[in-house]
């Protein structure tokens, strides 16, 4: 699925900055104005907005106008999505381990009776 | 934590990129060695080793020399690390805005009542 590939591959590079997972943490304590995400933060407000265009691009946060403001909010359905993906990869393996183990039991059992 | 920030930010990063996506994912259904690994991509073996290695430093992957090749597996830990913390994000969201909705129906119950 090359369009989901792609989307993983916005999704892992927004999260591998720490001021945009910052940003998903106070965003997931409720919505935003871009000034009040900003005030934590010893940075420039232009490099802070790049930040949060790549947050948006990845489909992280969505924004919205009210007023003079801009208003961010968390989009939970991509981190639904790339959760998923590492939980897939994660209990493939693990039900992997699981299976190879009972194959060991039962073999060990069937040397045992022989 | 300054330690764990640094961890997401490794893991991340090494999850951005489509060929440490995809090992990931073969390494899901089992340990293979760098040559098995290696084969389904059209890719120079010293920019896969390289691609191997930051999948290693993230700590996705360990690696063992058997006999002449080295075998990797996946640490799934690691997968469970940035799973939680993307759990966690979406989950204070989702709460927020169920604390929200409850809230909302309180007043408007309060509202008919009086």
């Amino acid at each position: 699925m090359p369009n989901q590939n792609h989307v993983f591959e916005s999704t892992f590079n927004a999260l591998a900055d720490p001021t945009r997972r910052a940003v998903v943490q106070l965003l997931s304590h409720g919505s935003a104005t871009v000034s009040e995400l900003a005030s934590p933060f010893s940075m420039a407000l232009p490099s802070f907005t790049q930040h949060l265009g790549v947050l948006e691009s990845a489909g992280l946060i969505v924004s919205r106008r009210e007023g003079r403001s801009r208003v961010c909010s968390l989009n939970p359905e991509a981190l639904k999505s790339a959760e998923d993906w590492l939980a897939r990869c994660r209990r493939e393996w693990e039900d992997r381990l699981d299976r190879l183990e009972a194959h060991l039991a039962t073999t060990a059992k069937e040397n045992r009776d022989e």
